[in-house]
Protein backbone atom coordinates (compact mmCIF):
# COMPACT_ATOMS: atom_id res chain seq x y z
CA UNK A 1 0.00 0.00 0.00
CA UNK A 2 2.75 2.45 0.98
CA UNK A 3 3.92 2.30 -2.56
CA UNK A 4 1.06 3.09 -4.16
CA UNK A 5 -0.60 5.68 -1.80
CA UNK A 6 2.74 7.42 -2.47
CA UNK A 7 3.19 7.67 -5.85
CA UNK A 8 -0.19 8.60 -6.27
CA UNK A 9 0.27 11.15 -3.33
CA UNK A 10 3.61 12.45 -5.33
CA UNK A 11 1.19 12.92 -8.70
CA UNK A 12 -1.35 15.08 -7.06
CA UNK A 13 0.60 16.80 -4.86
CA UNK A 14 3.58 18.03 -8.08
CA UNK A 15 4.28 21.69 -8.94
CA UNK A 16 5.39 22.99 -11.40
CA UNK A 17 8.55 23.64 -9.95
CA UNK A 18 8.99 19.52 -10.98
CA UNK A 19 10.23 19.38 -14.75
CA UNK A 20 7.65 16.12 -14.61
CA UNK A 21 5.28 14.74 -12.27
CA UNK A 22 6.59 10.83 -11.79
CA UNK A 23 4.17 8.58 -13.67
CA UNK A 24 1.18 7.06 -12.20
CA UNK A 25 2.29 3.37 -10.85
CA UNK A 26 0.96 0.59 -12.94
CA UNK A 27 -0.11 -2.78 -11.58
CA UNK A 28 2.77 -4.48 -13.41
CA UNK A 29 5.40 -2.36 -11.56
CA UNK A 30 3.98 -3.53 -8.44
CA UNK A 31 4.28 -7.07 -8.85
CA UNK A 32 7.72 -6.48 -10.01
CA UNK A 33 8.49 -4.32 -6.85
CA UNK A 34 6.48 -7.42 -4.55
CA UNK A 35 9.02 -8.95 -1.91
CA UNK A 36 9.59 -12.62 -1.58
CA UNK A 37 7.75 -12.79 1.54
CA UNK A 38 4.62 -11.83 -1.05
CA UNK A 39 4.69 -14.87 -2.80
CA UNK A 40 3.37 -18.69 -1.92
CA UNK A 41 4.77 -21.59 -3.77
CA UNK A 42 1.99 -23.61 -4.84
CA UNK A 43 2.49 -27.45 -3.40
CA UNK A 44 3.00 -29.51 -6.01
CA UNK A 45 0.77 -31.85 -4.90
CA UNK A 46 -1.92 -29.20 -5.67
CA UNK A 47 -0.81 -29.30 -9.43
CA UNK A 48 -2.05 -31.44 -11.83
CA UNK A 49 -0.41 -31.53 -15.02
CA UNK A 50 -2.25 -32.33 -18.83
CA UNK A 51 0.11 -32.50 -21.79
CA UNK A 52 -1.54 -32.43 -24.92
CA UNK A 53 1.69 -33.09 -27.04
CA UNK A 54 4.53 -30.09 -27.50
CA UNK A 55 3.96 -26.60 -26.37
CA UNK A 56 0.47 -27.67 -25.20
CA UNK A 57 0.77 -28.10 -21.41
CA UNK A 58 -2.16 -26.79 -19.12
CA UNK A 59 -1.44 -27.13 -15.12
CA UNK A 60 -4.62 -26.98 -12.88
CA UNK A 61 -4.22 -25.91 -9.22
CA UNK A 62 -6.19 -27.89 -7.10
CA UNK A 63 -8.47 -26.13 -4.42
CA UNK A 64 -7.90 -29.07 -1.56
CA UNK A 65 -9.68 -26.59 0.66
CA UNK A 66 -12.95 -26.65 -0.95
CA UNK A 67 -13.22 -30.05 -2.50
CA UNK A 68 -11.33 -32.30 -0.58
CA UNK A 69 -12.92 -35.57 -1.77
CA UNK A 70 -13.19 -34.14 -5.15
CA UNK A 71 -9.63 -33.72 -5.40
CA UNK A 72 -8.62 -36.67 -4.00
CA UNK A 73 -10.15 -38.50 -6.55
CA UNK A 74 -8.33 -36.05 -9.15
CA UNK A 75 -5.23 -36.99 -7.76
CA UNK A 76 -6.20 -40.97 -7.44
CA UNK A 77 -7.27 -40.94 -11.41
CA UNK A 78 -4.12 -39.36 -11.79
CA UNK A 79 -1.95 -41.66 -10.47
CA UNK A 80 -3.76 -44.37 -11.75
CA UNK A 81 -3.40 -42.77 -15.77
CA UNK A 82 -6.94 -42.68 -16.24
CA UNK A 83 -6.52 -39.33 -17.75
CA UNK A 84 -4.41 -40.35 -20.10
CA UNK A 85 -5.92 -40.84 -23.66
CA UNK A 86 -9.14 -39.00 -22.26
CA UNK A 87 -10.61 -36.44 -24.91
CA UNK A 88 -11.10 -32.43 -25.02
CA UNK A 89 -14.37 -32.89 -26.56
CA UNK A 90 -16.27 -29.91 -25.88
CA UNK A 91 -15.70 -26.06 -26.37
CA UNK A 92 -18.13 -24.04 -26.13
CA UNK A 93 -18.15 -20.18 -26.77
CA UNK A 94 -18.09 -18.06 -24.21
CA UNK A 95 -18.88 -20.78 -21.31
CA UNK A 96 -16.64 -23.81 -21.22
CA UNK A 97 -14.13 -26.25 -22.53
CA UNK A 98 -14.57 -29.35 -21.36
CA UNK A 99 -12.58 -32.93 -21.62
CA UNK A 100 -13.80 -35.95 -20.60
CA UNK A 101 -14.27 -40.06 -22.15
CA UNK A 102 -16.43 -39.85 -25.13
CA UNK A 103 -17.19 -43.59 -25.22
CA UNK A 104 -18.56 -43.42 -21.72
CA UNK A 105 -17.02 -46.26 -20.98
CA UNK A 106 -13.29 -46.61 -19.36
CA UNK A 107 -13.87 -47.80 -15.94
CA UNK A 108 -13.03 -45.81 -12.67
CA UNK A 109 -9.66 -46.76 -10.87
CA UNK A 110 -10.25 -48.36 -7.18
CA UNK A 111 -9.69 -45.32 -4.51
CA UNK A 112 -12.35 -42.96 -6.58
CA UNK A 113 -15.22 -42.14 -4.40
CA UNK A 114 -18.42 -42.45 -6.30
CA UNK A 115 -20.44 -40.48 -6.50
CA UNK A 116 -18.72 -37.80 -4.89
CA UNK A 117 -20.38 -35.39 -1.88
CA UNK A 118 -21.55 -32.34 -3.76
CA UNK A 119 -18.96 -29.93 -2.18
CA UNK A 120 -20.37 -27.37 -3.72
CA UNK A 121 -20.18 -24.65 -0.87
CA UNK A 122 -19.21 -25.19 2.58
CA UNK A 123 -19.15 -22.97 6.04
CA UNK A 124 -17.06 -20.07 5.91
CA UNK A 125 -16.38 -20.21 9.84
CA UNK A 126 -12.65 -22.03 9.37
CA UNK A 127 -11.42 -19.46 6.16
CA UNK A 128 -9.53 -16.27 6.37
CA UNK A 129 -11.07 -14.18 3.78
CA UNK A 130 -9.49 -11.14 2.71
CA UNK A 131 -12.47 -9.28 1.16
CA UNK A 132 -12.91 -7.32 -1.66
CA UNK A 133 -14.93 -3.61 -0.27
CA UNK A 134 -17.14 -3.75 -3.49
CA UNK A 135 -20.96 -4.55 -4.65
CA UNK A 136 -21.28 -7.98 -6.59
CA UNK A 137 -23.81 -8.81 -8.65
CA UNK A 138 -24.20 -12.17 -7.39
CA UNK A 139 -23.41 -12.21 -3.31
CA UNK A 140 -23.22 -10.49 -0.14
CA UNK A 141 -19.55 -11.01 0.17
CA UNK A 142 -16.95 -11.61 -2.39
CA UNK A 143 -13.04 -12.07 -1.21
CA UNK A 144 -9.91 -14.53 -1.55
CA UNK A 145 -8.94 -17.32 0.50
CA UNK A 146 -6.25 -19.55 0.48
CA UNK A 147 -5.77 -17.60 -3.20
CA UNK A 148 -9.24 -18.88 -4.39
CA UNK A 149 -12.30 -16.43 -5.56
CA UNK A 150 -14.83 -16.54 -2.74
CA UNK A 151 -18.45 -15.56 -2.24
CA UNK A 152 -20.18 -15.71 0.72
CA UNK A 153 -23.83 -15.07 2.21
CA UNK A 154 -22.46 -14.35 5.99
CA UNK A 155 -22.52 -18.25 6.88
CA UNK A 156 -21.71 -20.06 4.16
CA UNK A 157 -18.93 -19.82 1.03
CA UNK A 158 -18.07 -21.15 -2.48
CA UNK A 159 -15.94 -20.56 -5.05
CA UNK A 160 -16.98 -18.32 -7.65
CA UNK A 161 -17.15 -19.39 -11.27
CA UNK A 162 -14.50 -16.88 -13.07
CA UNK A 163 -12.30 -17.18 -16.00
CA UNK A 164 -9.67 -19.89 -16.03
CA UNK A 165 -11.79 -21.95 -12.27
CA UNK A 166 -11.82 -25.82 -13.36
CA UNK A 167 -15.08 -27.50 -12.10
CA UNK A 168 -15.97 -31.14 -12.23
CA UNK A 169 -18.87 -32.20 -14.97
CA UNK A 170 -21.95 -34.15 -13.48
CA UNK A 171 -25.39 -34.97 -14.56
CA UNK A 172 -28.63 -33.64 -14.58
CA UNK A 173 -29.07 -35.19 -10.78
CA UNK A 174 -26.36 -33.52 -8.05
CA UNK A 175 -23.49 -35.68 -6.66
CA UNK A 176 -23.16 -37.57 -9.73
CA UNK A 177 -19.61 -35.84 -10.45
CA UNK A 178 -16.49 -37.39 -9.48
CA UNK A 179 -13.47 -35.57 -11.12
CA UNK A 180 -13.24 -38.03 -14.27
CA UNK A 181 -14.69 -34.69 -16.84
CA UNK A 182 -13.19 -31.55 -16.03
CA UNK A 183 -14.11 -28.07 -17.97
CA UNK A 184 -12.57 -24.50 -17.47
CA UNK A 185 -14.48 -21.91 -17.78
CA UNK A 186 -13.03 -19.28 -21.22
CA UNK A 187 -15.75 -16.98 -21.00
CA UNK A 188 -17.34 -14.39 -19.03
CA UNK A 189 -17.74 -15.64 -15.53
CA UNK A 190 -20.98 -17.76 -15.63
CA UNK A 191 -21.89 -16.92 -11.95
CA UNK A 192 -25.26 -18.94 -12.23
CA UNK A 193 -23.25 -22.00 -11.80
CA UNK A 194 -22.17 -21.41 -8.11
CA UNK A 195 -23.06 -23.36 -5.38
CA UNK A 196 -24.62 -26.07 -8.67
CA UNK A 197 -21.52 -28.01 -9.48
CA UNK A 198 -18.50 -28.58 -7.87
CA UNK A 199 -15.87 -26.17 -8.48
CA UNK A 200 -11.89 -27.73 -7.44
CA UNK A 201 -9.22 -25.63 -9.06
CA UNK A 202 -7.76 -22.77 -11.07
CA UNK A 203 -5.62 -22.74 -14.85
CA UNK A 204 -2.39 -21.57 -14.14
CA UNK A 205 -1.04 -22.30 -17.48
CA UNK A 206 -2.34 -22.78 -20.39
CA UNK A 207 -5.61 -21.04 -20.84
CA UNK A 208 -4.46 -19.56 -24.20
CA UNK A 209 -4.38 -23.01 -25.51
CA UNK A 210 -7.90 -24.02 -23.56
CA UNK A 211 -9.75 -20.92 -24.56
CA UNK A 212 -8.48 -21.31 -28.45
CA UNK A 213 -9.76 -23.94 -29.39
CA UNK A 214 -12.33 -24.64 -31.99
CA UNK A 215 -15.79 -24.01 -30.87
CA UNK A 216 -18.07 -27.04 -31.49
CA UNK A 217 -20.31 -26.66 -33.82
CA UNK A 218 -23.79 -28.45 -31.66
CA UNK A 219 -25.86 -26.51 -29.61
CA UNK A 220 -23.68 -27.13 -26.57
CA UNK A 221 -20.39 -27.17 -28.34
CA UNK A 222 -19.90 -30.90 -28.37
CA UNK A 223 -16.98 -32.13 -31.01
CA UNK A 224 -19.39 -35.03 -32.63
CA UNK A 225 -16.78 -35.30 -34.79
CA UNK A 226 -14.38 -37.12 -33.50
CA UNK A 227 -11.66 -35.50 -35.72
CA UNK A 228 -11.82 -32.25 -33.72
CA UNK A 229 -11.15 -33.78 -30.06
CA UNK A 230 -7.91 -33.17 -28.70
CA UNK A 231 -6.31 -36.05 -26.90
CA UNK A 232 -4.26 -35.97 -23.34
CA UNK A 233 -1.34 -37.54 -23.68
CA UNK A 234 0.12 -37.86 -20.22
CA UNK A 235 -1.64 -36.78 -17.11
CA UNK A 236 0.28 -36.60 -13.68
CA UNK A 237 0.66 -34.62 -10.36
CA UNK A 238 3.49 -32.36 -10.01
CA UNK A 239 4.66 -33.94 -7.23
CA UNK A 240 5.12 -37.25 -8.73
CA UNK A 241 7.54 -35.56 -11.64
CA UNK A 242 10.91 -35.81 -12.03
CA UNK A 243 11.80 -32.29 -10.40
CA UNK A 244 13.70 -30.75 -13.80
CA UNK A 245 10.05 -31.18 -16.03
CA UNK A 246 7.86 -30.37 -12.62
CA UNK A 247 6.07 -26.91 -13.31
CA UNK A 248 6.15 -24.71 -10.49
CA UNK A 249 3.96 -21.80 -9.50
CA UNK A 250 3.79 -19.03 -7.09
CA UNK A 251 0.80 -16.79 -6.13
CA UNK A 252 0.94 -13.47 -5.07
CA UNK A 253 -0.57 -13.90 -1.13
CA UNK A 254 -3.78 -11.79 -1.10
CA UNK A 255 -3.31 -10.91 2.46
CA UNK A 256 -0.37 -9.27 1.47
CA UNK A 257 0.69 -5.63 1.09
CA UNK A 258 1.69 -5.67 -2.63
CA UNK A 259 -1.58 -7.81 -3.73
CA UNK A 260 -3.42 -5.15 -1.46
CA UNK A 261 -2.14 -2.25 -3.45
CA UNK A 262 -2.76 -4.35 -6.83
CA UNK A 263 -5.93 -4.36 -6.10
CA UNK A 264 -6.75 -0.76 -5.10
CA UNK A 265 -4.76 0.15 -8.36
CA UNK A 266 -6.98 -2.63 -10.56
CA UNK A 267 -9.72 -0.51 -9.38
CA UNK A 268 -7.76 2.57 -9.70
CA UNK A 269 -6.09 2.89 -12.68
CA UNK A 270 -4.24 5.98 -13.62
CA UNK A 271 -2.19 5.24 -15.74
CA UNK A 272 -1.49 4.61 -19.70
CA UNK A 273 -4.73 5.86 -20.99
CA UNK A 274 -6.85 5.19 -17.77
CA UNK A 275 -9.14 9.13 -17.92
CA UNK A 276 -11.65 8.02 -15.42
CA UNK A 277 -10.40 5.02 -12.85
CA UNK A 278 -13.41 2.60 -12.56
CA UNK A 279 -13.26 3.09 -8.49
CA UNK A 280 -14.29 -0.93 -8.08
CA UNK A 281 -12.77 -4.13 -9.31
CA UNK A 282 -14.93 -7.43 -10.11
CA UNK A 283 -13.52 -10.74 -8.77
CA UNK A 284 -12.99 -12.08 -11.65
CA UNK A 285 -10.78 -9.43 -12.54
CA UNK A 286 -8.88 -9.56 -9.63
CA UNK A 287 -7.36 -13.62 -9.52
CA UNK A 288 -4.08 -13.62 -7.45
CA UNK A 289 -1.50 -13.06 -9.72
CA UNK A 290 1.04 -15.12 -10.45
CA UNK A 291 4.79 -16.25 -11.86
CA UNK A 292 6.33 -19.41 -12.94
CA UNK A 293 9.12 -20.55 -11.00
CA UNK A 294 10.94 -20.12 -7.68
CA UNK A 295 12.42 -16.59 -7.07
CA UNK B 1 -43.50 -13.00 -17.72
CA UNK B 2 -47.03 -15.20 -17.87
CA UNK B 3 -45.21 -18.21 -19.03
CA UNK B 4 -42.63 -17.85 -16.37
CA UNK B 5 -44.60 -17.55 -13.53
CA UNK B 6 -47.44 -19.67 -14.50
CA UNK B 7 -45.03 -22.52 -14.95
CA UNK B 8 -43.01 -21.72 -11.63
CA UNK B 9 -46.40 -21.43 -10.34
CA UNK B 10 -47.37 -25.40 -11.48
CA UNK B 11 -44.40 -26.63 -10.59
CA UNK B 12 -44.88 -25.31 -6.77
CA UNK B 13 -48.41 -26.37 -6.66
CA UNK B 14 -47.84 -29.75 -8.22
CA UNK B 15 -49.79 -32.42 -6.35
CA UNK B 16 -49.16 -36.03 -6.28
CA UNK B 17 -52.23 -36.62 -8.10
CA UNK B 18 -50.95 -35.19 -10.94
CA UNK B 19 -48.42 -38.02 -12.30
CA UNK B 20 -45.58 -35.56 -13.06
CA UNK B 21 -45.34 -32.10 -12.15
CA UNK B 22 -44.79 -29.92 -15.36
CA UNK B 23 -40.98 -29.59 -16.24
CA UNK B 24 -39.49 -26.07 -15.70
CA UNK B 25 -38.96 -23.72 -18.35
CA UNK B 26 -35.86 -23.14 -20.04
CA UNK B 27 -34.64 -20.31 -21.28
CA UNK B 28 -34.38 -21.69 -24.84
CA UNK B 29 -38.25 -22.56 -24.38
CA UNK B 30 -39.14 -18.89 -24.16
CA UNK B 31 -37.17 -17.41 -26.64
CA UNK B 32 -38.53 -20.28 -29.28
CA UNK B 33 -42.29 -19.10 -27.79
CA UNK B 34 -41.73 -15.39 -28.63
CA UNK B 35 -43.95 -13.88 -30.79
CA UNK B 36 -43.08 -11.68 -33.90
CA UNK B 37 -43.61 -8.63 -31.87
CA UNK B 38 -41.01 -9.08 -29.35
CA UNK B 39 -38.06 -9.26 -31.99
CA UNK B 40 -36.82 -5.97 -34.12
CA UNK B 41 -35.13 -6.07 -36.63
CA UNK B 42 -31.63 -4.92 -37.14
CA UNK B 43 -31.42 -1.88 -39.76
CA UNK B 44 -28.72 -2.89 -42.44
CA UNK B 45 -27.26 0.33 -42.35
CA UNK B 46 -26.16 -0.84 -38.94
CA UNK B 47 -24.33 -3.70 -39.60
CA UNK B 48 -20.79 -3.94 -40.70
CA UNK B 49 -20.13 -7.35 -42.23
CA UNK B 50 -16.12 -8.28 -42.57
CA UNK B 51 -15.07 -11.50 -44.65
CA UNK B 52 -12.44 -13.20 -43.57
CA UNK B 53 -12.35 -16.09 -46.06
CA UNK B 54 -14.93 -19.09 -46.58
CA UNK B 55 -17.04 -19.24 -43.47
CA UNK B 56 -15.01 -16.76 -41.49
CA UNK B 57 -17.48 -14.12 -41.16
CA UNK B 58 -17.77 -11.46 -38.55
CA UNK B 59 -20.68 -8.72 -38.88
CA UNK B 60 -20.71 -6.17 -36.16
CA UNK B 61 -23.57 -4.05 -35.06
CA UNK B 62 -23.11 -0.27 -34.97
CA UNK B 63 -24.21 1.53 -31.93
CA UNK B 64 -25.22 5.17 -33.26
CA UNK B 65 -27.28 6.20 -30.27
CA UNK B 66 -24.11 5.70 -28.06
CA UNK B 67 -20.87 6.99 -30.71
CA UNK B 68 -22.38 8.36 -33.89
CA UNK B 69 -19.43 9.87 -35.09
CA UNK B 70 -17.61 6.78 -34.66
CA UNK B 71 -20.21 5.15 -36.21
CA UNK B 72 -20.39 7.93 -39.41
CA UNK B 73 -16.48 6.85 -39.46
CA UNK B 74 -16.86 3.04 -39.78
CA UNK B 75 -19.97 3.17 -42.74
CA UNK B 76 -17.15 6.13 -44.38
CA UNK B 77 -14.40 3.86 -43.85
CA UNK B 78 -16.48 0.44 -45.01
CA UNK B 79 -18.02 2.56 -48.11
CA UNK B 80 -14.30 3.58 -48.60
CA UNK B 81 -12.98 -0.07 -48.85
CA UNK B 82 -10.85 1.25 -45.94
CA UNK B 83 -10.94 -1.96 -44.17
CA UNK B 84 -9.83 -4.73 -47.03
CA UNK B 85 -6.65 -5.92 -46.34
CA UNK B 86 -6.24 -4.94 -42.72
CA UNK B 87 -5.49 -7.74 -40.54
CA UNK B 88 -6.10 -9.08 -36.83
CA UNK B 89 -2.86 -8.06 -35.55
CA UNK B 90 -3.53 -8.68 -31.47
CA UNK B 91 -5.10 -11.55 -29.91
CA UNK B 92 -4.88 -11.14 -25.92
CA UNK B 93 -5.79 -13.75 -23.91
CA UNK B 94 -9.33 -12.91 -21.43
CA UNK B 95 -9.00 -9.15 -23.10
CA UNK B 96 -9.40 -8.59 -27.28
CA UNK B 97 -9.03 -9.77 -30.51
CA UNK B 98 -7.92 -6.33 -32.53
CA UNK B 99 -7.63 -5.60 -36.06
CA UNK B 100 -5.97 -2.60 -37.66
CA UNK B 101 -3.72 -1.19 -40.25
CA UNK B 102 0.26 -3.26 -38.89
CA UNK B 103 2.48 -0.86 -41.42
CA UNK B 104 0.23 2.23 -39.97
CA UNK B 105 0.39 3.83 -43.22
CA UNK B 106 -2.62 3.64 -44.60
CA UNK B 107 -4.07 6.94 -45.26
CA UNK B 108 -7.28 7.65 -43.99
CA UNK B 109 -10.32 8.60 -46.62
CA UNK B 110 -11.68 12.19 -47.02
CA UNK B 111 -15.11 11.77 -44.47
CA UNK B 112 -13.73 10.73 -41.45
CA UNK B 113 -13.66 12.66 -38.46
CA UNK B 114 -10.07 12.72 -36.52
CA UNK B 115 -9.63 12.90 -34.24
CA UNK B 116 -13.61 11.80 -33.56
CA UNK B 117 -14.75 13.33 -30.46
CA UNK B 118 -14.66 11.08 -26.91
CA UNK B 119 -18.15 9.64 -27.07
CA UNK B 120 -17.18 7.90 -24.33
CA UNK B 121 -20.47 8.42 -22.18
CA UNK B 122 -23.94 10.52 -22.83
CA UNK B 123 -26.28 11.89 -21.14
CA UNK B 124 -28.91 9.25 -19.73
CA UNK B 125 -31.66 11.70 -20.63
CA UNK B 126 -33.72 10.99 -24.05
CA UNK B 127 -32.66 7.29 -23.47
CA UNK B 128 -35.05 4.98 -22.37
CA UNK B 129 -33.82 2.33 -20.32
CA UNK B 130 -34.82 -0.92 -19.61
CA UNK B 131 -33.31 -1.36 -15.99
CA UNK B 132 -31.72 -4.85 -14.36
CA UNK B 133 -32.64 -4.60 -10.88
CA UNK B 134 -29.34 -6.26 -9.58
CA UNK B 135 -26.31 -4.55 -7.73
CA UNK B 136 -23.45 -4.21 -10.36
CA UNK B 137 -19.83 -3.99 -9.18
CA UNK B 138 -19.14 -0.69 -11.50
CA UNK B 139 -22.42 1.31 -11.79
CA UNK B 140 -25.51 2.89 -9.63
CA UNK B 141 -27.81 1.44 -12.33
CA UNK B 142 -27.79 -1.37 -14.84
CA UNK B 143 -29.43 -2.01 -18.00
CA UNK B 144 -30.14 -2.03 -21.41
CA UNK B 145 -31.66 0.42 -24.20
CA UNK B 146 -31.81 -0.19 -27.51
CA UNK B 147 -30.77 -3.56 -26.83
CA UNK B 148 -27.62 -2.10 -25.72
CA UNK B 149 -25.97 -2.92 -22.58
CA UNK B 150 -25.88 0.24 -20.06
CA UNK B 151 -24.60 1.49 -16.52
CA UNK B 152 -25.38 4.84 -15.84
CA UNK B 153 -24.87 7.09 -12.30
CA UNK B 154 -28.04 8.67 -12.54
CA UNK B 155 -27.03 11.78 -15.31
CA UNK B 156 -24.55 10.24 -17.38
CA UNK B 157 -25.08 7.02 -19.33
CA UNK B 158 -22.66 4.13 -21.09
CA UNK B 159 -22.52 1.18 -22.76
CA UNK B 160 -20.16 -1.74 -21.03
CA UNK B 161 -17.51 -3.63 -21.66
CA UNK B 162 -19.03 -6.96 -22.46
CA UNK B 163 -17.96 -10.39 -23.64
CA UNK B 164 -18.36 -9.71 -27.93
CA UNK B 165 -18.45 -5.72 -27.32
CA UNK B 166 -16.72 -3.82 -30.22
CA UNK B 167 -14.30 -0.45 -29.37
CA UNK B 168 -12.44 1.69 -30.84
CA UNK B 169 -8.63 1.54 -30.46
CA UNK B 170 -6.90 4.98 -29.97
CA UNK B 171 -3.48 6.17 -28.67
CA UNK B 172 -2.31 6.84 -25.21
CA UNK B 173 -3.92 10.45 -25.29
CA UNK B 174 -7.82 10.44 -25.24
CA UNK B 175 -10.05 11.49 -28.62
CA UNK B 176 -6.83 9.92 -31.00
CA UNK B 177 -9.31 7.11 -32.47
CA UNK B 178 -11.02 7.47 -35.50
CA UNK B 179 -12.69 4.05 -36.18
CA UNK B 180 -9.87 2.50 -38.05
CA UNK B 181 -8.77 -0.34 -35.79
CA UNK B 182 -11.24 -1.95 -33.70
CA UNK B 183 -11.42 -4.32 -31.10
CA UNK B 184 -13.98 -7.24 -29.99
CA UNK B 185 -13.87 -8.40 -26.08
CA UNK B 186 -13.12 -11.95 -25.58
CA UNK B 187 -13.20 -12.60 -22.40
CA UNK B 188 -14.39 -11.39 -18.59
CA UNK B 189 -15.83 -8.51 -19.55
CA UNK B 190 -12.99 -5.36 -18.67
CA UNK B 191 -15.44 -3.26 -17.11
CA UNK B 192 -12.49 -1.19 -15.91
CA UNK B 193 -12.33 0.09 -19.62
CA UNK B 194 -15.95 1.74 -19.48
CA UNK B 195 -16.15 5.37 -20.49
CA UNK B 196 -12.16 5.62 -20.70
CA UNK B 197 -12.26 4.43 -24.56
CA UNK B 198 -15.22 4.57 -27.36
CA UNK B 199 -17.66 0.83 -27.45
CA UNK B 200 -18.83 1.51 -31.31
CA UNK B 201 -21.25 -2.06 -31.58
CA UNK B 202 -21.21 -5.61 -30.71
CA UNK B 203 -20.65 -8.67 -32.72
CA UNK B 204 -23.34 -10.55 -33.69
CA UNK B 205 -22.49 -13.13 -35.63
CA UNK B 206 -18.17 -14.77 -35.66
CA UNK B 207 -17.25 -14.41 -32.10
CA UNK B 208 -16.64 -18.50 -32.44
CA UNK B 209 -14.14 -16.99 -34.71
CA UNK B 210 -12.48 -13.86 -32.98
CA UNK B 211 -12.34 -15.62 -29.67
CA UNK B 212 -10.84 -18.41 -30.88
CA UNK B 213 -7.83 -17.36 -32.73
CA UNK B 214 -4.19 -18.01 -32.01
CA UNK B 215 -3.14 -15.59 -28.88
CA UNK B 216 -0.09 -13.48 -29.62
CA UNK B 217 2.94 -14.74 -27.80
CA UNK B 218 4.29 -11.00 -26.72
CA UNK B 219 3.40 -9.07 -23.64
CA UNK B 220 -0.58 -7.33 -25.02
CA UNK B 221 -1.00 -10.35 -27.99
CA UNK B 222 0.31 -8.90 -30.59
CA UNK B 223 1.14 -11.04 -33.51
CA UNK B 224 5.00 -9.80 -34.16
CA UNK B 225 5.03 -12.43 -37.00
CA UNK B 226 3.07 -11.34 -39.70
CA UNK B 227 2.41 -15.23 -40.81
CA UNK B 228 0.59 -14.91 -37.23
CA UNK B 229 -2.36 -12.17 -38.84
CA UNK B 230 -5.20 -12.11 -40.46
CA UNK B 231 -6.42 -9.96 -43.34
CA UNK B 232 -9.99 -9.03 -44.15
CA UNK B 233 -10.68 -9.98 -47.60
CA UNK B 234 -13.79 -7.44 -47.98
CA UNK B 235 -15.47 -5.21 -45.62
CA UNK B 236 -19.29 -3.81 -45.80
CA UNK B 237 -21.96 -1.79 -44.52
CA UNK B 238 -24.78 -4.81 -44.88
CA UNK B 239 -27.00 -2.24 -46.49
CA UNK B 240 -24.99 -1.85 -49.54
CA UNK B 241 -24.69 -5.58 -50.34
CA UNK B 242 -27.12 -7.79 -52.50
CA UNK B 243 -30.67 -8.82 -50.70
CA UNK B 244 -29.50 -12.11 -51.24
CA UNK B 245 -25.82 -12.30 -49.40
CA UNK B 246 -26.78 -9.68 -47.20
CA UNK B 247 -26.97 -10.80 -43.17
CA UNK B 248 -30.35 -10.31 -41.69
CA UNK B 249 -30.30 -10.05 -37.51
CA UNK B 250 -32.97 -9.69 -34.85
CA UNK B 251 -32.60 -8.64 -31.76
CA UNK B 252 -35.56 -9.91 -28.54
CA UNK B 253 -36.30 -6.18 -27.37
CA UNK B 254 -35.65 -5.80 -23.51
CA UNK B 255 -38.70 -4.12 -23.25
CA UNK B 256 -40.82 -7.26 -24.24
CA UNK B 257 -42.75 -9.71 -21.89
CA UNK B 258 -40.46 -12.14 -23.71
CA UNK B 259 -37.46 -10.74 -22.45
CA UNK B 260 -38.22 -9.77 -19.21
CA UNK B 261 -39.03 -13.38 -18.37
CA UNK B 262 -36.19 -14.87 -20.12
CA UNK B 263 -33.98 -12.53 -17.72
CA UNK B 264 -35.78 -13.47 -14.92
CA UNK B 265 -35.59 -16.96 -15.77
CA UNK B 266 -31.37 -16.04 -16.37
CA UNK B 267 -31.56 -15.35 -12.93
CA UNK B 268 -33.66 -17.55 -11.55
CA UNK B 269 -33.11 -21.60 -13.29
CA UNK B 270 -34.86 -23.94 -12.06
CA UNK B 271 -34.01 -26.45 -15.11
CA UNK B 272 -31.37 -28.64 -15.94
CA UNK B 273 -29.11 -29.14 -13.03
CA UNK B 274 -29.96 -26.34 -11.06
CA UNK B 275 -30.34 -26.79 -7.44
CA UNK B 276 -29.95 -22.80 -6.28
CA UNK B 277 -31.01 -20.32 -8.15
CA UNK B 278 -28.18 -17.39 -8.41
CA UNK B 279 -31.02 -15.00 -8.02
CA UNK B 280 -29.60 -11.90 -9.81
CA UNK B 281 -27.92 -12.16 -13.43
CA UNK B 282 -25.29 -10.21 -14.44
CA UNK B 283 -25.78 -7.53 -17.38
CA UNK B 284 -22.63 -9.65 -19.56
CA UNK B 285 -25.20 -12.38 -19.42
CA UNK B 286 -27.74 -10.94 -20.45
CA UNK B 287 -27.42 -9.40 -23.48
CA UNK B 288 -30.90 -9.19 -25.81
CA UNK B 289 -30.70 -12.87 -27.41
CA UNK B 290 -30.88 -12.73 -31.49
CA UNK B 291 -31.98 -14.51 -34.05
CA UNK B 292 -30.40 -14.80 -38.19
CA UNK B 293 -32.82 -14.47 -40.64
CA UNK B 294 -36.57 -12.67 -41.09
CA UNK B 295 -39.22 -14.32 -39.49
Amino acid sequence: MRILFSALLAAALAVPALAQAPKPLTPGAILAAAPAADWQAVDPNDLLVLEFGPARRVVIQLAATFAPVHVANIRALARARYYDGLMIERVQDDYVTQLGDPSGKRPLPSGVVQPAPAEYERALEGLRLDVLPYRDTYAGLVGFSAGWPVASSGDRAWMTHCYGMVGVGRDLNPDTGTGAELYAVIGHAPRALDRNIALVGRVLEGMEFLAALPRGPGEQGFYEDPRMRVPIVRARIAADMPAATRPEFELLKTASPSYQAWWKLKANRQDDFFLRPAGAVDICNALPPLRKGRH
